[in-house]
């Protein structure tokens, strides 16, 4: 593959207790469906509050793959 | 499913008459092949002209949707 | 007043049928508890989703008013 | 005109009742000296207020349309 | 509520540990004050440093919030 | 104050001579209802024209302040 | 098909000799799956480089097609 | 004029001396030709140096003023 | 001229080959009519796409060139 | 030192573990050859994936730093 | 030097009494140890307030230089 | 290297011929320098205009390079 072309998508992933844990869950269930994930930016850091409590983290990025040719 | 996954996409709707409605007809079609659309963000709205009138409202959203685990 | 001050401040207005409702109804909210709202800008176009029908628009406005001296 | 080349002018719109209504005045307006208008992009979009009323939406977009050779 | 109203402030949260820490610091005082907190998003990311050790995260976010009609 | 919280407001201040007078006014005006005002930015530089000559400079700013615990 | 709706999907291409022919290359793929193809918008101009020469160009697009009703 | 239509051109001033000299120089330019300049914006300050020196502040406004009907 | 003043215009040069020749194309058209064209900046890459190739490559600039005194 | 210069330089630290560490690492390693670092910012925030895991969290930093007079 | 390489460096100036000023003492810093200086750019204004005052304008600039071959 | 740390400098390359080219050449002078460059990114794509005609392309780009341990 000497020119390779890669597909990028976009998740948001969620998670209860930090940043990381959010980009890991995106990132685990879209190699459920995806080979050759290869890297991720992060492009949004949200969350959602209850009763002045963060109740989940929401991070949006963007994964790129390697399509095959 | 406790920490959701979604997925965005990007959509262009078009409208001869407003705004609104070129954003309507995207998540219509969007709502044929993905259940679960939660939210929509507008990035771009762009048009065409004729004759110095407009002839397509051109609306660019993002659309959120969760995965199932 | 010869060179005022203003003071921007941040409202989502919602709406279930228009931007320009939305963002009427956000403006009169503001003029419930603050005079001389002078102008305003949109800076993002939202909206959530149930069953493929946009439920609410939600867009986020700078409202600008003077501050007396 | 194998190789168009286009020029782009920047205007802003008012209207009382509508964002549409608003480009629709300043492409209305263009038109009168300037043919082939092509396309619109909008960039800003503001407004003015008076007693806690919107006065005029201020549209601004972006039009380009094709020089001749 | 039909069609709520959101406000939106901005905060700077600073914790020596971590992003996620700073954040809730932030929201934390912001409840104090303000209730039905709703969202948050992150806007900047930053940070001083003492003898070459990060001396303090400085996290900006926006706050949105329902406002009683 | 271990871990010091800041609230952010925008301010426009307006002059007939400069953008630093203008930045001024608009901070000595906030620092008649606000303490502990610590830094501020520049967003946004604009004035109006009358009579082809600069009537007022209107400076945006960003302005951050320690908030008691 | 009166008032189309278009997806946007977003590739990276690669070339070790031109921006043109990464983008080029990106578009050849995404035409073995989608047709259709409308349009395609330049996002980010990259490369990694060994032995101070340029590898490969990785060109980012997003690129534009009509989904059928 | 119920509805009026603003222009917007760009132009970038020059002064040796100060920002505010270089928006006026432009400011004044404008009027020569263009009557009903209304407002502007700064959108980039830049200068060239000579010998450690700065030798001219270049600022690029944006102006806008009203078309006729 | 001591504090040149200089105008800004934005074209879009389209070619079948390249982004330079796009350029190119632009600023050839631009020099018919506008003497003392002195910079540009290239502001959006974008194309259209016929039967899964690039029909034609549409470079968008910024053009200054000094105005006269 | 009554106005002091500050440098600013960009870094990108990585980490297997978090982004916090990423940016301890990259201040760490700074620290070995500048003297007096004040504060950083995030500017991106990146990673690379091998089978379906983050490998590395890739964090851009610009850092600043008072120059001597 | 037929095709000149430049390189670019960010500087943060201070000064108590203007932004003109604070622009000048960054580069007044850089011609010490850099030869060749020929452009800058204005990418951030900030400051910090003491008592409802400004005590230093903090302006951040790009610089750029040429590099001898 | 466990958790490499990278530098990124900003240089503009120039040339009469092509983006392409002036990419390289800002590459090429960089290696004489610095070892190990590992990734560039295209952040402004400019030039300058003689008689009508593209005299230099002035291409700025970031380079990132590992940083020693």
């Amino acid at each position: 593959m000497k020119d390779p072309v890669y597909k990028i998508i976009e998740l948001t992933g969620t998670s209860t207790t930090s940043i990381e844990d959010a980009v890991t869950k995106a990132i685990r269930r879209a190699h459920q469906t995806v080979k050759h994930l290869c890297w991720f930016q992060v492009i949004d850091t949200r969350g959602n509050i209850g009763k002045g409590k963060i109740h989940h983290w929401q991070v949006t990025i963007k994964v790129g793959f390697a399509v095959e040719a």
